[in-house]
């Protein structure tokens, strides 16, 4: 591209190594940047900076949080005897938008990737077996993703959780609430027929 | 959503009020930046401040500039006689990126748009007729969008100059260069016969 000025050129630039964002999207942002107000522009840079430097990750759980421990496990009304398993933030998201659920979460940063060669080593899953030896934690949920990595992770927590005394279940997989039957694909429509559940009226 | 720090919720309001970013895809972003290191977030930061307070508008053809006048406008090697008038910057670094083009640019900043309230006060139209003045400028090529609102413009612009010396010509309408015929709109094909041309060989 043949830019008009150097200044535009670094920020499409910079716009464009975020993810799924090209040279074209990019340069749409930053003309859309110039039509409006100068205040606006340093709004957004000020929020990303402020976001990036003063946010941690919460000592416990490693979901993001303004202070050391974030919100959820200082939460002493949610039931601490229950830690729901995550690949990231955004799945804790997910699941605290459902309103179903009360315990607390471990956020693991990521899954077992082999291929991409991410370890268990490079996840927070030691941290997550020290919070079921010496506490109050009795069941583990795994809410990872149904995925060839998420099945590997969730079996190589299962495997390290084995001797350990806390119940270590896994989120129901089977049709979609609104899903046809006809569009589902075999294994899931295969699994929900295995894993079916008797009446819970 | 249920935001686990307020700083992400600043951050992730900021980049969905762009065009095109909706909150998914702004916390993704978010999520981004908080897994890269802290200078690469000062970097887009930094740089869209600077872009958006450094960079001006050339004077002379509203075209974006570092400085007070473009790069093209004081180019003397360029053909001061053709004006090419576009909607914005967007068309002219399309413009230049086909190498085929050696004279001087005018950017409107839209297109007239009565249902969005966008009159020709609000382009730069003015200072256009003012340039093809008291200048050497012999011709003016319209490079509008052939939208309705591109059209609209392009006539508008075309009743301004029409007591003045310039020719006016706009860009040649037909089917794309690796089109194929079938494929083409009536109206496009229609009028490519209409305005076709002989050997050009």
């Amino acid at each position: 591209m043949n830019f008009p000025s150097t200044l535009i050129e670094n920020a499409v630039e910079e716009f464009a190594k975020l993810p799924s964002v090209g040279k074209k999207t990019a340069m749409r942002l930053v003309l859309h940047l110039l039509k409006e107000e100068e205040n606006k522009t340093r709004a957004l840079a000020e929020a990303l900076v402020k976001m990036r430097i003063k946010t941690v990750y919460c000592k416990t759980c490693y979901n993001i949080s303004d202070a050391p421990t974030c919100n959820i496990c200082t939460n002493t009304r949610r039931d601490q005897t229950i830690i729901c398993v995550v690949e990231d933030i955004r799945d804790v998201m997910a699941i605290e938008n459902t309103g179903q659920y009360q315990g607390l979460y471990h956020v693991l940063g990521g899954v077992i990737a082999p291929i991409v060669g991410i370890g268990p080593s490079q996840l927070n899953i030691d941290p997550l077996i020290a919070r079921t030896v010496d506490s109050a934690v009795k069941e583990v949920i795994l809410a990872l993703s149904p995925t060839m990595d998420g099945d590997t992770t969730a079996y190589y927590i299962t495997k390290q959780l084995k001797d350990s005394n806390v119940v270590v279940s896994t989120i129901a997989r089977g049709i979609p609430i609104g899903g046809e039957l006809e569009y589902a694909d075999e294994i899931t429509l295969g699994r929900s027929i295995v894993a079916r559940t008797t009446d819970q009226v």
